[in-house]
């Protein structure tokens, strides 16, 4: 890594930096939400017939700023530009941009606006947000998992019981797992999958109220988690923040006492030994 | 500003205070209830046809009041009136409520219902509690941006995707945006669009499984953001309190004692000095 | 009050003390099981036919326990019974359980389940989680009037906009607000209400989602509320604990030094006075 | 239990020991992850046509796996086996994978993916989280009764107002609690149940937002207890360590001073017995 630096050429360095300038990077920001109102425009067939031309010229162009800026901070950086996530963030979506607009899949235009994202790499206040944001998903690993197990048990469950009669709720484990994620959000789990369940396996109601029973109260402890991280960061801070200047206060009128008392001592002992410098003069 | 407080004669800021004054303020509140009851009472064709007229009558006295009393602070107060934004609240409300009852729009006439709103700035405690609601919107900021982003992405590609096919759900940006919005309460997301959707579009699912975890862990982070927030104020204005009381005991301890110190110190002086003394009197 | 204990004659005092013993309390609690219990099986028309006549014997006989239990009750307390809640809320359910079954009206005879209630003034543990719970409510107060207001305003105003065209959900001031409680919890919001308006009224959404966001809002502060209160409740009491033991150790500790340091003083002042003493002696 | 601890054999010991050691405990979580991928492939009636005697084998093979575990570690524990809850869990879930496949029953079959679960019991991790979880569950306790009588005495009010008109909503106390469940869930609520049933009794609404009030507000309390819970778990440790951290350190200031202060003291003794000395040499 150091060697890498040592090797890049100054103008490298310059490059990089300018960059990262409030300049280009506003200008790359106009760019984006230009771009985003044009593909939002592009959505509309009657504007697409008047100022299609127009519009593919202004993406073009955007895309090729899009390339240079990217490509810039590859050169800028060398190896180190992919040690930085945004940056591979930003390299996918331009990536993506390459494709060309002439592609008939639907899918792959769709994809173009994916593009409007970089706002979140490039405007600093909405970088950093994300960032909180994306913090607290690691704290949810383990539960995550173990609401993972738990919808692929019921799903299994489900297509084994139900799969015959209800092919599209829980045709296969995939259906079906869909089927418990719309039960998870509550909608319509009742009146458009429950009940008629019911009224073919009577007892199908266990199935459901434990799934609902169990998702919810793992989903509500997985929230708890989320919430009780960001809660103890903003938390301490301004705890810490208070505290530690009361203590300080504190452990600076205990030191001056330290101070005073070890003077104490000295004078003591100063005293002590005139007394018996007197009797010695004797 | 002072120059303007200076200019104002006596008789207007006697005016102001008049208006404040509880007796006004009460009448008013009155008036606005009544207003309220009538309004309400309006909607029914019944009660318009047996007591119509009396009510017109009573809601334009009662507009009249309004008209004088945001006047009479206008008067009052001069350019500061625009300084409170209740005040700006206020006017708008009673702006409002001179449109013309006889305009055909139900619209107009519907919005005449706002001035029950008054009630928000003339009680206190619905004031205070008003602004405590506010007060915690600027503090969405920045993840609501991201939101909105999230919004437009997700509209954007909604609509270049499943536009053809499902005009009333996806037809343009818009309309997307307010399916994303029911998507986003989990209102019928499923059974009423993303089932119907699959059934054209089969991988149409990772696009509204991916809106609904994004949304709802924004929202809910938005949420934290909000708890957070009126949690600290509640909190540790509590804390501060006691902790404040606990550090001052400890602190006037250790001031005594660091009194007594200094005490002994000038005590021990003296008796060194005296010792000396003593000797310097052989 | 005192006056009125005073004249209470002590066989009333001994009566009181009897009911709220265990073993009639238990008795009681019993007998609220086992009517809970009927009142449920009665509810089959089968069964009815069968033990009909058993069930209504036997409810009869809890009824005159309970007439029996809350008449003591009321007579060994005398005007004091009133002063408690709960005697009020067993008083009144008493009350309704004397509507006679024989009564034609389902709603006279459903009201009779409500004697199960009787559990959370009887059962201790079940006591104080009620008490817990409506502890939490007068917080709710002014947010609470808040959303009504909410409720009356944009109730009048969809009944104004879209009682003509829609008077099931909007026909009346009553039809409008109950409309908007369902799009409060977020039911069938869209699908079944905004779309069909927003079909005849375009730009209804506007009314619909902001009346969302604003309740959604008031609700999500109202709950806030409710959750710093118990948190703090359940919060500051275990902080207090470690707290105040920390501190009185802290104390302690401070007392013993200022201790120290007031005999120093004395022994300083003998020292100092033996000195003089000595000069004197000369 | 001590006597039967001396009672086992080493080899028991030894047995126990091997068991949970790393090398059969991934052996066993790989088989239960491969048996989890065949379960769910045996739910497509093709890949059983094709592959169904194969995956019957591997079944066969996996659960004999299971049982050889259990039944080592039956032997190896001897009583202590039963007083581990995960034991217990496992046991049962390997019971019930030896009801035979051939069975026609689809519940005994789908009963079969629950050995899914024993991934809760074997990876260490979800271990850990499962057991936090239930911890939570306890605090419930009283509220879930709350919670439980409401839905019982508004089940059993349902059934005897409505259960004439609305056999499949509220034909039976079951039928009505489960439609209660959805109601609390509010999904349908409205639209599926409270305006069908309001439109033959038009008073039915106060029954339906009483209970939603009502169970919300349970449900709400009944998460913030658990909330609660868990925010001080997380929250008194973090806050202890720094509190006592910072207290350790003022204690040390504190200690340091009286051991200074009581120095004093002996030499001002000193001094004083020595001036005295000086005296009596006299």
């Amino acid at each position: 890594m150091a060697t890498v630096t040592e090797q890049r050429a100054d103008w490298r360095v310059r490059l990089g930096d300018w960059i990262d300038s409030p300049g280009p990077r506003n200008f790359v920001i106009g760019l984006i939400i230009l771009n985003a109102i044009i593909l939002g425009l592009q959505t509309s067939p009657e504007i697409r017939t008047v100022a299609g031309d127009w519009m593919r010229l202004i993406n073009a162009f955007v895309v090729g700023v899009f390339v240079l800026e990217v490509g810039g901070k590859l050169v800028a950086r060398g190896t180190r530009f992919w040690g930085d996530g945004w940056n591979v963030f930003d390299f996918l979506i331009v990536a993506i941009s390459l494709v060309p607009d002439s592609a008939g899949l639907s899918v792959l235009r769709a994809l173009r606006i994916l593009r409007v994202l970089r706002l979140l790499s490039t405007v600093g206040h909405l970088r950093v947000v994300t960032e909180s944001l994306l913090k607290a998903i690691p704290g949810i690993g383990w539960i995550g998992l173990l609401l993972l197990i738990v919808f692929y048990v019921f799903g299994v469950m489900g297509t084994e019981m139900f799969g015959e009669s209800f092919p599209r709720q829980f045709g296969h484990v995939g259906a079906s797992m869909y089927s418990l994620f719309q039960i998870m959000t509550l909608e319509g789990w009742s009146e458009d999958i429950a009940r008629p369940v019911m009224d073919v396996y009577p007892y199908a109601w266990v199935y459901f109220i434990i799934f609902i029973l169990m998702s919810s109260f793992t989903v509500l402890n997985l929230f708890i988690g989320i919430i009780v991280n960001s809660m103890q960061e903003l938390h301490w801070t301004e705890e810490e923040a208070k505290q530690a200047e009361r203590e300080d206060q504190a452990r600076q009128e205990r030191e001056r006492m330290l101070h005073l008392i070890e003077d104490l001592h000295a004078k003591v002992d100063r005293l002590e030994s005139e007394a018996n410098g007197r009797d010695g003069g004797r």
